[in-house]
């Protein structure tokens, strides 16, 4: 007991738990801040149609509690989309279903990390990833990039540090098309470069390929999943893109070795309920529903490029991603993007700095800028305000 | 890499993953193995014209990612429900949505113990809560009880045994209301006994009351949680009894600083599409709903005493509970229903037997019969059909 006659739980506490800092995501009137997928495009009447099927169909099961690995025809689903668009061939008895992709990322890195044992990820690194691996005491590390992924001498260099050090290599991750927050995607040539070097290392790949499907342009490039037959790479993708975030639905992929530890750490089956709408919608929209999200992506990706050309001239730089959901804005070293994050979000405008993604802390002079959500008078309205705020701010000079 | 050319992870994993042997729930003919609700009165059509309503009214938020505390709606209901049903007075602020009670209970392990620790629990607890606690390598040590609940002398003595160990003991678990597998429900005479006895101690009780609302005769008890002011108490419910299973929602209350904490452990919120069905449909038929379902229960559970009752009399003993889904059966010391177990599922029948659910691995004298899922008839064949299989061979003599 405290003084204050409340309970003290202060000594009970793992020795890993950290005083949570998890927040709601609050938008901003403009809110370039998260990666959300454009909402016009939600197949809500189609999920609701497409439920009413499966649960005439199979809803008693809903009594049972679900196969660990979650509803079989949704397996069969992704083993068939990854088999024609991926050129990934598994059954579906080798594929888990998943609370989005992030449960999946999570099981596997309790799989395979103990405290203090090295990940390598790429120079910037979806922060929700970066905070999973630093929360089971991973030393990640970080990898050089430029327009065509990782930079192979770079990744050896840092390999060869931590096995100078005697550290343990747990695995690569990597997130090859429209990288987050980078928006690359990784050219043919260099996946299988990396897949040699890391091969050579006795490294796995974990391979996050949850944007693949928001592609507007340009050629599709294989999988690095694909050009292995050794069982080296470890796959993860989502609905969350491609049907909506809240439907919370993921997959998993590996060897089952690796997927029988992951899903010891696995809180019980995916949703069922979701599971059965997105099965019955997706058997028969899959490719149109796509088509239609990835149009009104690639009109919003356009006006962002060129509100951001009218309003930042010269004051910065920015990717043109050729899919997914957002930019990656550079300005000159020196400008506190961090700092500044705060103030931008209370005049009107929310945006991710750098330094969220980096696992070292670098980055202030860069923000990543998501144009998934607003529509396109939005996007323009809200590019202008945001270079007025730093205008005013004597951010942009 | 290994000779047959195949990757090599043998050195890769973390020390606590174990080669998991987590398997698909097989169904006997008869199949009295899993705590299932009644199929017959799950609300399916109910839950289409919910979620179609609640879609309609906010469906365009399923494109961001939902609150790491899942949908406020959802969160406002168990507020209400837990001041009503419970006399547990927090606000919906102070409630984590979780993908069922088996997350809550998992990121309060994670929270709360390191390997090694010990943790207390009843004489024999629900097999899966057991295997999570076992996975981040608790110390589980179990506490003697009798038909109402744990034995206040005998908790005593567990905990002065750790501690002359100097172990930690991190929480005590318990089911207080239709025991899962025992069935009783602990009087209000021991919550108070043991809530003293744990205070004095420093030990916080984590209660699951998923069962509580099962309860189809005699008088609600209150919660522990009702009768602590100092925080000592987490406390978790769950909506797969009440709604389905395959719906995976549950919660969790606790202290800020315990919130917080096992908050970080979360894959993702919960399930926003479930949850939009679960908050629009129980907001008008929460009670309705569970009178229907716990009227089919009581009837299940009368069939299957009156078959135990008809096929097996004084060759066991067996509870009758007053809700929940299932019964508890003791046969004479020396009966191995462990060993039997396999061959009365491959000869139609499914129960799961006491070494399960102990920490210790005893009990295979015993077996817990569920009754929640098969239809009246099947219980009573299904009973018969278990009392000629032992007999044929020879385990009733």
């Amino acid at each position: 007991m405290t003084q204050s006659g409340m309970f003290d739980y202060s000594n009970l506490f793992a020795s890993n738990a950290p005083t949570s800092t998890r927040s709601e995501n609050l938008h901003a009137k403009y809110d370039f801040a998260v990666a959300y997928p454009d909402p016009d495009t939600l197949p809500l009447n189609e999920l609701i149609d497409s439920l009413k099927i499966a649960i005439d169909r199979e809803g008693r099961d809903l009594a049972y509690y679900p196969s660990p690995l979650g509803l079989p025809a949704l397996r069969q689903l992704v083993s068939d989309k990854l088999a024609r668009d991926r050129d990934i061939h598994v059954p579906a008895e080798d594929i888990v279903l998943t609370s989005g992709s992030g449960e999946a990322i999570l099981m596997l890195i309790q799989a395979l990390t103990n405290p203090g044992d090295v990940v390598l990820t790429e120079e910037y690194v979806y922060s929700g990833t970066l905070r999973q691996m630093k929360l089971f005491g991973s030393d990640v590390r970080s990898v050089p990039c430029d327009d065509d992924g990782l930079i192979p001498e770079a990744l050896e260099d840092v390999i060869r540090k931590a096995e100078s050090e005697n550290k343990p290599i747990k695995y690569l991750y990597t997130i090859p098309c429209f990288q987050n927050p980078l928006g690359w995607t990784m050219s043919l040539d260099r996946r299988k470069n990396i897949l040699e070097i890391t091969r050579s290392h006795g490294i796995p790949i974990l391979e996050d390929d949850c944007y693949v499907d928001l592609r507007f342009e340009g050629e599709d490039i294989t999988s690095i999943h694909s050009l292995d037959d050794t069982g080296q790479v470890m796959y993860v993708g989502s609905f969350s893109k491609i049907v909506a975030p809240g439907m919370r639905l993921g997959y998993l992929v590996a060897p089952q070795e690796v997927r029988q530890r992951a899903l010891s750490f696995k809180a019980g089956a995916a949703n069922q309920f979701a599971a059965l709408a997105v099965q019955e919608y997706l058997s028969s929209h899959l490719y149109s529903h796509i088509d239609d999200h990835n149009q009104a992506l690639r009109l919003k990706r356009d006006a962002m490029v060129s509100a951001l050309g009218e309003n930042f001239g010269d004051a910065a730089e920015w990717t043109v991603p050729s899919g997914g959901l957002y930019i990656w804005m550079t300005m000159p070293e020196g400008t506190d993007l961090a700092a500044f994050q705060q103030q931008a979000f209370d005049e009107g405008v929310g945006y991710q700095n750098g330094t969220m993604f980096s696992p070292e802390g670098t980055g202030a002079n860069c923000a990543r800028l998501c144009f998934g959500h607003p529509d396109t008078k939005t996007i323009t309205d809200g590019i202008a305000e945001l270079a007025n705020i730093m205008g005013r701010h004597g951010i942009i000079k």
